[in-house]
Order: structure tokens, then C-alpha cells, then sequence
């Protein structure tokens, strides 16, 4: 196992859990009897909140193993800013769980998407800094990685992060709404990241396939 | 590690929390003193849902072991299709738990068994979209994959996939039978999944044992 | 990744996901105020369930480890046999709840102990069966297992196992002795396991040390 | 995978779900409405509670990944030891729920902040007991490590671990305090860590990064 491997095994339990736990927030309606079928209904604002929460871990988790592909050192800085990322990553059940509470509820929805969009917010900042400690030196990379082109991504990376800080003023026009940006932005990100700039290689280029 | 490794080690995260995640839905009686007993033998339906749940999952998961030895690149849509796989997988416990509560109520029972077997035709559909994915063009397989037999089997394991739909009408007529018979597809899965057809081997034959 | 490490890793977190789950069954007291200390001493059956049932888990879980080291192929009996047991395990938490909540209740105690008992029964009949259909051919273990001295251990094996159904009896006279039973029974099987038999090695005689 | 791969992976499992379950002890507050800020505000203790145990866990984590690269044997003692480390790692979400429930309780508050502290305590010893077995011999560390160096480390680190039953008398005086003080302890550990002391290298020199 390279350096990073514990890291990532460690990274990917957390993401593999906070996703599994999301289930947990659609409860089973109680007494319903006849009523089952409307009382299951009554509660699409948990549906929708698993599936973009689960879509929101998923695809970060996409993104992190993307870039740790070409990790392969690591150091206590990286550690700790890869800790706060999942911090964050790990709180996203309980704004999943307040959505899905409050989605239908006119006064109190527009907080409970405000913090959903809040936190996203912090994980997208921890995501960058993690992202800035990796580009800033390149030490940790691997040779396949042009240092110099990743370096240049931060500003195109700021950019796209903007985005979410949008969201959280998003949240005081609709809640539903967000809830569903945020879905879309997920899958957006599914396929459209910033890859990790390589270096063109002569030998063996089979290994980073183009199509990842 | 090699490509599929990561794709395959947060898999088994989820396929794993969520088999464990099953034993919540079996509630502790309250205050049942000499009863206990017998308020134990009421709660059959959440032993029931947590078995067969169980089966369902471990065996989903050996099949996806089954498939993934034979997977040696990943791209996106494989990512994504797998991602969309597990967000039904992880969602089992819930309607696991809806079987558990109302199992034994006439009316809501029915709806119950209806959104359970519901979950598995997505699953399926969600399974066969991920092997459609892999069998079309073949390039993720390694070197042993017979690609046009793989491809050859997508109508026999849409056939299959048959029964799913069958148990969402089964619901209306009874839900203990349907668990039951959701019980018996995933034992069945269990021993007679089609295999991932291989080229005959010259050398090293011993590598892929008959018996898996 | 030799042929059963994803089998392994995919017991290794539900182990590890059952023995975690369990702290969920302790309670926080509520509205206790000054009286918080001796609500808190109120539930030391919770304390006690959940000590015995982390051992019962983790040493199961060093065993499975211990066997498994010797293990370098896999069949689907193998693995719907490990399925069965990893079911018995990760149903642990909830016994452990029905411990914690009905120990002190003269009436209801011995309906607990004899659930956990009832359990610990059923785990280990299903290991035995692993470790019959592993001993009983020895097609999966790797070269250096002593296949005929393996087979030789089932009946000492299955001796050591008449323990557990002598607890179930016990359950009806003391459940806190049960318990604490289960408990020592689990720090004995921590270190007086038998050892799979291996051959005498000529060569690289460092590679299995004699202390595991 | 060496010898301790396995135990690190259900090492890593139980670290990684102990943390990701911490979020369940933040509650969704209930039929808030207009309140909804309001009440998210007054339940800043459970905010508190999940980063401070959230980063004692992920540090507690770093490190036993620090010290477990240099372990590539082990032992009954060793695997035990692991286990009681593990188990107070797997109870912290419940004093981290006490936290959140009594922080704000002027009577309740030391009892909780106290068990938090006690249980860091035990926590501390376990730790220090994993140390002390593995330098005591050192039999069970690669090459690498200066075992005589190690050995000397014990009685500094014990000196580092008497702040630990401080914190317990810390409790009495002020809850809030206390957590904070976990807080700090975590990001002090975090960067300063006792590293494994190895021996001077000629040959391949970066192989063990300065930085980490």
C-alpha cells in the first residue's frame, strides 16, 4: 500500500458511511393504516433529500479519489486539511435531515436550506484548500502531474466556487428550489471536473485513460 | 492497488453499512416485564424483513464482487451507474423497516410490500444498466472476458429481471408471501448468477476456479 | 488483492460497523439535572452490554482474521457461509439493547440473557459450518495448512461449542452472570484459539510467527 | 497486504464510522417554524461537541496510522490491545451526546464534562499500553525503527498523558472549558506528535518524508 493508501481508506470509509447514514433520515410513518400511501407521499421532501444528498457525498467522493490517484505522499498539513474536509462531508445527514423536515414548512424552509447551502459552502472552502495545499508545491504529486498547469487551476476552481456561497441566497427565494440546484451541481460536477493536469507521456500511455 | 480497486473498496463500504445499518429496525420492546416474551414473538416481521433484507444485500454484493474481479479500468459512467446502484442499495433498510411495521397491519401491509418490491425493481434496473454499460463495448473487462458472449447474455439477465416487476403485483395479494419470495430470488442469485463468460485459458488455468 | 480480500474486507466492515453500532444502545439521560450522576450509575447494564459485546465482535473478529490468513480461494458456499455468520454478528447490537434495557427487571432479565445466549448459539453454529466446509476438503487454504490435522480440530471445535448452549440454561437462573459469562468466554477464545495446524516449514520459517 | 494490513483496515473501519456517527447526536429541532434560527442557535453545544470529538477522533486516528506504518508484525497482545483502544475510540459518540445535552445545564453540565474526560483518560492508557507493548521488545516494528530510542520516548509520553486527568478536574470548574481544552489538546496532538524514532538511513532516504 503507497503512503496515501491508509488516507484514502480512511477517507473513503466516511464517505461510504455519511452516504449509508442518509437513510436513516426517511422515517416510517406511524398508525398509517389505510392512509400508508398518502402518508408515503406526505413525505417526498425526504426523498429528495436523500437523493441529492447521496448524489452531493457520492460524486465528492468521485472527486477525491480523481485527485488522490495522484497523491502519492502525504504530510501532517494534508492530513489535517483532508480531516476537516471530511468533517464537513460527515455533518451533511443532520442539513439532509433538516431539509427534509422543514422543506414543506413556509417559515421555517428558507433556514434549513440556508444551512444545507452553508455547509456546502465550508466543503467546498475545505475542498480548495486542500486542493491549494496540494498545487501550491506539488511535492506530494507523483511524476505524471505538470505542477505548473494544476498551480494554474485554482483561479478556474475559485471561480466555480463561487457557486455555492449563490446557493445560500438561493435558499431565502426557495427551498425546494436549492435542494434541486444542488442536485443539479452535483451530477455537473459528476462529469465535468477539472481534471488533474499530466504531463505528456511517451511510454506507457494506456495508464491514465482519457475517457476518466 | 489497481484501478477498479478504490470504485470497489467504497462499494463494499456501503454494501457493508448498509447489511448492519438493517438491525435498527428491530426495536427493543418498552416495559414489557413478564411479557417480554411475548412481545418479542410479536415483533416476527422485523426478524423476517432483517433476513431477507440481509440476503438480499450480501448476495448483491457477491454478485458485484463477482463482476468487479473482472473489471481493470473505470470511467465515469461506470462510476456514476455504480453510484446510482448503491443509492438503492443503501436505501433498503428503509422499506425494510416500513415491511417490519406494518407487515401485519391488512391495510397498510400491502403498500408496504409494494414500495419494497419497488426498491428492487430500480435495483434491478439500476444492476442491468451497470452491465449493459460494461458488456456494450467491453473496454473496461481484462483480457479474459469473452465480450461477445458477455454481451450475449444481457437478454437472458433482462428476462430475469422479470420477477421484479411480478412482486410489486404480488404486494396486493400478500406481503408476507412477498418477502418470502424476495427471500428465495436472492438465495437463488446466490448459487445461479450467469457468470461473466471467460475465454478458454491456455496457460495459467487455475487463476479463475470453476467453482465461484 | 489475492482472491479473498475483498471477502475480507467486506467482513472487516461489518465487524467493525457492528461493534460501533453498539455505543448507540447506551442513552443519554434526560432531564436528570443534579441527579446525572446516579442516572448515569442507573444504567450500568448498558456499560455492561456493551464491554461484553465489543469483545464478543472484536475476538470473533480475530479469529475470522486468523483463519482467513490461510485462506487463498474462495467458492460461493465460502461465501454465503461467511454470509450467514457475518448475519449473526451484525445482529449483536440488538440483544445487547435488550440486555441493557431488561437486566434489572426481575421478570424480563431472562428473556434477555436468553435472546443473547440464543444468538451467540446460532453464531456459533454458523462458524463451525465455515470451518467445516473450509476443513473438510481444504481446496481453499493455501499450501502451508496441514489439511488432515485441520480436520482433526471439528471435534474439539464443536466440544468448546457446547459452551454457549449451557448459557441459554444459565440465562433462566442469572442473566448478570450470563452475561458476565459471555464476556470471559470471549477474553478465552482472545487467547487460547486453535491455531490453524501448519505444516513444518523448511524454508522462509519467519513468515507465520508462533506468538499469533 | 503485511500483517497488520488487516488489523489496520478494521482499525480504520471503526475510527472512521465512530466519527461519522457523531453527527447523530445533532438533533433536528422539532415543529420550530419561524423559530428555526432561534433554535439551531440554542443547540450550539452539539455543534461544539461533534468538531471538538470529530478532530480527538481524527487525530487519535492520524496518529495510530503514524505509529502502525513502522508495526509490520503482530501478536495476540498487540490485537488485543488494539481492541480496548478501539472500544473507548467507539464510545466517545455518547459523552459527546451527554455534551451536547447538559453543556448549557448549570447542574448537570460537570457530571457530563467529567465522564467526557474520564473517558479520554482511559482512552490516554490504552494508548500509552499499545506504546509501551510495542517498544517494549520492539519485536514487532520493521527495520527501520531505533528501538532503543523508542523505549526512551515511554516516560515522556506518560508526562504528555497526566493532562488528560487534569481535564477531569477541569470538568468541575467549567464544562464549556473542558471541551475546549480537548479541543486544543487534539490540534496540538494533531501536529506535534512523538515521532516513531528510526534510525539513521544511507540508502534510499526519502522513503520516510521529513514533513509527516
Amino acid at each position: 500500500m503507497n503512503e496515501s493508501g491508509r488516507l484514502e481508506a480512511f477517507s473513503d470509509g466516511v464517505f461510504a458511511i455519511a452516504t449509508t447514514l442518509l437513510i436513516l433520515e426517511i422515517k416510517v410513518p406511524e398508525h398509517a393504516g389505510d392512509g400508508l400511501w398518502s402518508a408515503l407521499g406526505d413525505q417526498w421532501p425526504s426523498y429528495a433529500a436523500y437523493v441529492v444528498s447521496f448524489l452531493v457525498i457520492g460524486i465528492m467522493w468521485l472527486n477525491h479519489h480523481q485527485i488522490f490517484r495522484f497523491v502519492v505522499r502525504v504530510d501532517r498539513t494534508l492530513m489535517f486539511l483532508n480531516l476537516l474536509l471530511l468533517m464537513t462531508v460527515a455533518a451533511l445527514p443532520w442539513p439532509a435531515a433538516l431539509m427534509a423536515e422543514y422543506l414543506r414548512d413556509s417559515s421555517g424552509s428558507h433556514a434549513a436550506a440556508a444551512v444545507y447551502s452553508g455547509l456546502m459552502v465550508v466543503m467546498a472552502v475545505n475542498y480548495h484548500l486542500l486542493w491549494w495545499h496540494l498545487t501550491r508545491t506539488g511535492h506530494l504529486f507523483d511524476d505524471r502531474v505538470d505542477t505548473v498547469a494544476a498551480r494554474a487551476t485554482i483561479r478556474r476552481f475559485a471561480l466555480g466556487g463561487l457557486v455555492y456561497p449563490a446557493t445560500v441566497g438561493l435558499s431565502f427565494v426557495s427551498a425546494p428550489l436549492t435542494l434541486a440546484v444542488h442536485g443539479l451541481l452535483a451530477v455537473y460536477y459528476g462529469f465535468n471536473q477539472l481534471p488533474v493536469p499530466t504531463k505528456p507521456v511517451e511510454g506507457a500511455a494506456g495508464a491514465v485513460p482519457e475517457a476518466l
